[in-house]
């Protein structure tokens, strides 16, 4: 039954007063704290979620540095952020399946729900889609507001630190379970913060074996700390014949992470005839590739990942997780209050930390 | 975006007034007609529907005959029917996605939207499902009220007596695209009002051989009519051996739409190794199987088929209805207004009439 | 058992004499007739095959014309042609499964069977694979030797004009039954010979809408005489926005059968987010390839497509023609005897015909 | 290239001479020792294996009880057994793929290669399927003859003692990867030989949660240690409601081992919704079952398990193994000489052993 009766529900209006924000306040590089936000108020079918501890991505460094993509798209005035655990503080008049004070986190694309991929469990690349801290207010504040249907409810046994990074690792997890890794041989190119992640859930998740490429010898060093089986400098390419020696003349699945040309160019030539090859990392611009090489004369399945299944990346995610098989602590590298975002920011912009989190 | 602005949107409230309903009004046979049922209010994320025609279902003559399943499950007092077309008349305060006007069906299942399967593409299994006019008020009305999530809007080159039946026509739909028929020889086990639609649904997806078997010959010919390339009085066995015999030692699918033992065991006899079964038709009590025989040593794959996927199945169901290729008129065999329901439904349980339709 | 008594079998031996057959006979432009080329003999494990009707294919073409892939790889000297249908003459002293006067075409595709992608239903993707007529002698000759692995039994109710063309046919079924269309909307991008037959192969498999698109109008007319809702010429993209209109933004599947970079683009863009490309035709050189817009952000799938699946495909194929839904009596335009080679290519090469045929 | 040069191959005869072998040599209980049983002769087609290690499997306890199912099966006389690891010893005169010396082990069920299954990737359930040791003399001896296509290659880093039990692991690494384990929630019901196999391939394989049922507590306990989060004692159903509080009511994947009827009920009464379930383990007779329940209200899938997929089972099975994550030692119990034959087959058949092998 979805019918409701509006007594047991939180009012449906702001709570005035004023909350602590990081905006992007200039069309230049940077982010500006701000202390006296309005607090929003909240929509009939949305909740307020009091944010506790958030994460910082790759966008948000795009964001901050404002490069070509950033300037085209996020709107100078609003709050960053898309990573982040809370509590749920209020709730719009409609919402039947939350109550406050539930510990929540949230899928930071919306849409509709009105659209073909939307009403078939594929919300995650549905036309209409808009991102927090992207297109509209995110979650770099004291409060968020977001659709009852965005909200993610945080198992009891998972910490705050991993409930604000659902994001990020929703990349690696649907980007492992989509190319599907179980008693496979699996190369991953590219071992950034996702790349790094995607090498333990592969593992997690089943890989037989694990191979990473990069360019950056200390990651590759994280890498097999986390599990991989070997990992390779991708600037010598000695290691793809190594490779299909070791398998069958080929591996399994390419995970690719990089989004670089070479990396592509790379992981097909690892990859064997009839292997699948998951596509995360976007490349800066067009690539001139061989088709017939990489993919028809292989009879290859390429797939296209963006985002996070809404919602069965999360349930895979959270089973991860509980099943402790998941090594986090590794790439989570540091934390700071809010109010250091600009150390924050060089940490994580200057590769001296992987993923850092920021606490409100 | 979700939010919305409450000045464009109808009111939330009740319409007053009365109308006509077929109300299940005692604990025995049939139901009675009243023409003073109160219109129903429009919760926040409800909307209600003018109601222009309706199908009868198999259900309904349950509840009608008052079964035993019937009196354990249904709330005397209840209007009933679950399939139907119409236009919406007023929508809630909080619904995003409809305006009074639109012409529109609806999923019969109904479900809180907060469970695993709901989340994840599968809402048609979820385990607090109740449906339309077997747990609460159902389409024999002049108005529905339904959840916005459960609308569905029909397509406008598609006719209102195919609409009103989306139901049904959505259980053929999702046996044959579940079990997948393209390019294969498929059975189909009892040509009832779903079996019957279920080969010209095949047909249109693709299979290559269809084969049929019933107890009741003037329904194999129509099946025959409809693009079965054999079909076979179950009561002699001795077609198994022949359509073992003219495919590669049995059938690639079957699909099992009785329900009867009799027909399981000769279906999967019928099925090569290998195969798929998908079984819609519900067997009145426990079946003593032959697992081994069946379905272990055969290493088939067996799917239980229940309601209709939201949305792929309303999705697949408008492109079959939209090529053109679905004969859906040889099923719908007569019409009546829903005054004269009690014609309606004797017409359908003798037998004389396939799907039956009523018009408001 | 696979244990056999030699005496039941044909010797293995060569069968002296000479025969016809057509020969790349220098390193430049045509072929050569020859009355005297020795019957070939046969090993353990082969089948001397009587040829009886060829078809020419695109490869044949490159052959003839000398091109630089065929200057590359074609030992001078080689009979060729791949596609063909006849009866079996004589069979080695280890073979099990077939005797003389077998009526059989075969795969053309030729492997070890060692490897892992023969081992596990994927001999189509070989890495060890040899082709009849492009690296060893082919079938446009009175007899070919194939390994018993590559024979296929003709059913008796398929006519030798479509058993000479299983091998491309087999192409256009791998490919829409790799894609699945049925209860799908569809695009194919380049109506060749291959082109065609998917066409009449999506519309026999269940496709729901069939669009076309090419340069060549008179294809894209037969393309529409054979079961394409719609078919447009390349050279002017608004059919996109008009496709993207009347299906849920973008065809749910694209097969791209040209190679062309202009059709690949267009294709993507005309594929809905989360659709499926099955990629047949080969880019002349690499292609400039926008990943992000085209396969990322979109979640599409990609399938290269290369031969025809062992045996999966000739099943199909089989059913599909036992339907009596495939059309190919227009795409099949001239017969020719072999003799008249000239002739037959001359005509496959002018466009004057599609699928050319020899007699022997 | 399968063309051969006969010079290169060993002789297609008779070594002469005896060996010894476990012979069922009346109908009744126990096996016979023989060590005057002709060394057999070899095909053209097929190899001869010099058997080094053996494992004894529940169908050989079968046939030494002499049960039912094997005095209708089994001809007196034959020498039993199908576990095994070897080295070939001859090859026949038409063998292209392996030479004498090779280290190999060999799928137990042979079929002509000719069926819809065996062309299809499917050869596991052909229709003319016949079994080493079961329909024709097995590897309980020194030497066996297998056809070529039968053999698989031994990996150099894998030891003996698991190459010979290849055939009931890879039932366990077929059932667990036919269902898919990575990232889900798994019960296994049955936790003999096979099942806690199970239990450890399903944890390499990226199951998040392992549940294990018997009436065997020593066998819960030993699943324990092999990974699983927890066992229950079936005797006691209370473990249901626990496994389903514990999950989103129920588990993902049931893999159906002890074929017992009260396992069956209570493994789909733990299953969710939607869930898959893969049957291996074959009941003694036929089972009332509740489909509805069970199987269509639920949206189950349920999958028959029969031997292991030729070959795609086997090359996981050999990427489990070199990933080091299989731990079968603990399973592996015993070891004798084959004169030892009446000690390994009573510790197995007391439950003293589990997984009894025998050395030549």
């Amino acid at each position: 039954m979805t019918q409701i009766s509006t007594d047991t529900l939180a009012q449906d209006e702001s709570a005035g007063g004023t909350m602590r924000g990081l905006i992007k306040h200039h069309a230049g590089t940077g982010l500006a704290f701000s202390d006296d936000r309005p607090i929003p108020s909240v929509g009939p079918r949305e909740v307020r979620i009091k944010v506790k501890k958030v994460g910082i991505c790759g966008t948000d460094r795009h964001i901050w540095e404002w490069d070509e993509w950033s300037a085209g798209r996020v709107p100078v005035g609003i709050i960053t952020g898309h990573e982040f655990v809370g509590h749920i503080d209020a709730v719009g008049s409609a919402v039947t399946q939350y109550t406050p004070g539930q510990r929540v986190s949230a899928e930071g694309h919306i849409t509709s729900g009105a659209d073909y991929n939307s009403r078939t469990g594929n919300a995650h690349i549905a036309a209409d889609t808009t991102i927090f801290g992207i297109d509209r207010d995110g979650c770099f504040a004291d409060y968020i507001v977001v659709p009852e249907s965005n909200v993610w409810p945080v198992h009891p046994d998972i910490e705050d630190k991993y409930a604000a990074i659902f994001d990020p690792l929703g990349n690696a997890v649907h980007t492992v379970m989509a190319a599907g890794v179980s008693a496979k041989t699996v190369l991953i190119s590219g071992v950034g913060i996702i790349g790094l992640m995607a090498v333990t859930v592969a593992k997690a998740a089943g890989a037989s074996r694990i191979y990473c490429t990069d360019i950056n010898p200390p990651r590759l060093e994280l890498a097999k700390e986390l599990g991989a089986t070997d990992a390779f400098d991708a600037r010598d390419s000695a290691w793809i014949e190594q490779v299909r020696r070791d398998t069958y003349e080929g591996v399994d699945v390419l995970l690719e992470m990089s989004g670089a040309p070479m990396a592509m160019d790379q992981g097909f030539r690892a990859l064997r005839n009839g292997g699948t090859a998951a596509l995360l990392g976007l490349p800066a611009r067009t690539v001139d590739f061989d088709f017939n090489k990489h993919i028809i004369f292989k009879g290859c399945t390429v797939l296209g990942i963006n985002g996070r299944k809404m919602w069965d990346t999360w349930y895979q995610m959270e089973k991860l997780l509980l099943s402790g098989r998941l090594e986090l602590d590794k790439v989570i590298t540091h934390e700071y209050p809010i109010e250091e975002f600009d150390k924050a920011f060089e940490t994580m912009i200057s590769g001296a930390g992987i993923k850092v989190l920021m606490n409100l």
